[in-house]
């Protein structure tokens, strides 16, 4: 029996029953012979209302500042498990992100680990307590100011502590029972998917699936950690995300892991650019600029007779304002006639490893698509996943077509997605 | 112009409006050519949240825990205040208790502190930021653990700061306009007072005034910073508390500083105890094992015939139990007769360094006392001091006697107090 790291998100420990619920599940896996690190978001709403109160002293609140702010709601819940926990007569202490040695670069609101040196945290364990670490916060490298992750940030905590002590598995729980072979609340008949690659789980993650991600996968990936998702409300077995199956899970892949949709995407089209070398190139450097992150590209036939061509890309729909900004601003520079804007697109995602073997699968997409009746806007692959952008109307029809047309969909009739309350 | 150390308390940055009212005061305070370090605590009624959440999931949370939960309030509106000084356009950061060198010892929920290096603190103002730091919160030095200095805690850590950085002052901004002659609530005709002792102020403090902790008021005086006490809701001129007269203020010293008021002790008498050397000791050795600080003491005058005798003493009524279970724990040992519980008493005290020097001071007092129809019960004296224990229906009589007695009565009939909302 090793070491365990545990992440319960803030749905999990929304109030004082939650708190108690998930110190049992700790202590159990204490119980049962495994040193136990268990790290923890924010209870329920409280950054958001941390956010609110910020919002209300000032319109644009310092991000050093902020951080400061939100990193006192891991604080509380941290300290209230850790006394749930010895509470239950066990040991138990909790470290913030500074203490846990969750070392970060010094971008407030989005910093990166750089280092984790939890080497108080291995002194806590081996002294036979349970450690209980803060989430989603670090201490920057530089400055020694209290930095926070972003969104999401918990999971890479958990995934990176899991990894600097060489844990067993990290396990994530949350409020559905794991990774879904579609979105459920879309499909009816999605599926829980038992095991899969590191490789399909980024594909997922970066084509709108929300269960993980994709910056924890790919750190998972890179330290080989398994990562199991599972239910903070059931004590059902999840979804297993790690290089190869583990034990006894089903030893062969299957040609496709699921299909992801994400609706929080705009289409920006550059019309009327001159046909010619480095013009691309200007968009994309006045985009990048700007820092705004873009997905898919594509580039119009030239119209040979004007010599001029549209490119078009997808971003999301947050930073549509500054991407269009930056492009005005630099319009002279660039040489373009003017831009469209379309913020109801839909993007419909099939990741599977087995689409590299096998060469249908692209047709029967496509198929699938053209027979529930949806025009297909942009197409972009990759050697594992194929994406099209649709009308946003016309996503959740589209998804449930592809669904069921690779026999993803399950026998029964609903899938049971919540263990719990749903939160 | 120099340093400049304000403490603004929890009823002064209840809200988001607080907040934004103590920010300017602060940047007004920095716009006058000072540099200013300010002390925060909680916003308003947190810290009681917090514990009421702590004792939700724990019956009796751990120290260590306890400490870490109840520092994110400081953190809160510590972060709050600097985010809505630099959105007045001044530069602001905020330090937890760690970051500013704050450094105690290990008693969690009531840590001394045993050092102060604010070289964070110092780098910041250098720079020309504002340094926001929390109040309340410290770090082990043995442990490095949070730890936090009790109950009016902010106060200390705003003047162990002003001594480490050798501050000009430190301001304790409150909701009252400064300390009184009496607590205004028991007698109309309290007078702020301008200027007061360390000493006066510290007897003050030991007999029930609430305005200062007595180990505030110690620790300025140890290393000489001057306090204002002064009222976060008006522009006025508070209380100064120093060793000499600074400036203007009046330089004779009054023979009475005020009369201070405590209904928060009860009494014990151990009855029967043999009237032989060594009982009292052994008496008192239970009581401070049992870690419980005793107040005033009084030994009856023993009855020959019997050989006995009976001892009294004063403690806080917290802890009573403690002190009653220690002594029937170790009744054969001591060797009494029965213990006597009584907490329906009232202290009042008498204090000003005058009192030295005129020796009517006692003679007036027991008189005042006399003509109100107050019995008196015990009586405590120091060089600065005099002390009696009575019923406690009878304090609000006696004090507002005393009070008129000694001249220290205002002119006009009702003492403003209040600057604000009274919070």
């Amino acid at each position: 029996m090793g070491l365990v790291v545990q992440k319960y998100g803030g749905s999990s420990v929304a109030d004082a029953e939650g708190i108690k619920r998930v110190a049992k599940r700790i202590v159990e896996a204490k119980k049962n012979g495994h040193q136990v690190v268990a790290v923890v978001s924010a209870m329920g709403d409280t950054t958001d209302e941390l956010i609110d109160l910020a919002e209300q002293v000032s319109p644009i609140p310092a991000g050093r500042e902020l951080d400061m702010l939100l990193t006192a709601g891991e604080r509380i819940s941290m300290a209230l498990l850790a006394m749930a926990i010895k509470n239950l007569g066990h040991n138990a202490q909790s470290f913030t992100g500074s203490q846990a040695g969750v070392i970060t670069d010094s971008v407030h609101n989005k910093a990166r680990i750089i280092d984790v040196t939890p080497g108080r945290i291995r002194d806590s364990l081996d002294v036979g307590n349970i450690a209980i670490v803060a989430g989603f916060q670090g201490v920057s490298q530089d400055t020694k100011d209290i930095t926070t992750l972003g969104r999401g940030g918990s999971d890479t905590t958990a995934v990176a502590l899991a990894a600097a002590l060489d844990a067993e598995v990290c396990e994530i729980y949350t409020d559905v029972d794991g990774v879904f072979t579609a979105d459920p609340r879309v499909v009816k008949k999605a599926k829980k998917i038992d095991w899969i690659s590191f490789e399909d789980m980024l594909e997922l993650a970066a084509s709108g699936s929300k269960v993980l991600l994709h910056r924890c996968v790919e750190y998972a990936r890179r330290y080989n950690i398994p990562i199991h998702v599972r239910s903070s409300f059931s004590g059902l077995q999840g979804t297993w995300v790690s290089s190869e199956p583990i034990g006894d899970q089903q030893v062969e892949q299957a040609i496709i892991s699921g299909v992801a949709h994400d609706t929080s995407e705009a289409k920006i089209t550059v019309v009327g650019v001159p046909d010619k070398p480095g013009e691309a190139a200007s968009i994309f450097r006045t985009i990048a600029d700007a820092e705004v992150n873009i997905d898919m590209v594509v580039q119009n036939v030239s119209a040979a007779a004007t010599g001029l061509t549209d490119i078009s890309f997808t971003l999301p729909k947050t930073e549509g304002r500054k991407a269009i900004d930056a492009l005005e601003k630099n319009k002279a520079g660039i040489g373009f006639d003017s831009l469209r804007y379309d913020d109801q697109i839909g993007k419909i995602s099939l990741v599977g490893a087995g689409m590299k073997t096998n060469p249908g699968v692209t047709a029967d997409f496509f198929t699938a698509l053209s027979e529930a009746g949806v025009n297909i806007e942009l197409i972009s692959t990759s050697e594992i996943r194929i994406s099209v952008v649709t009308r946003a109307d016309d996503v959740p029809e589209a998804v449930r077509a592809v669904h069921t047309a690779f026999g993803l969909d399950s026998d029964s009739d609903e899938a049971v997605v919540y263990g719990g309350t749903g939160r």
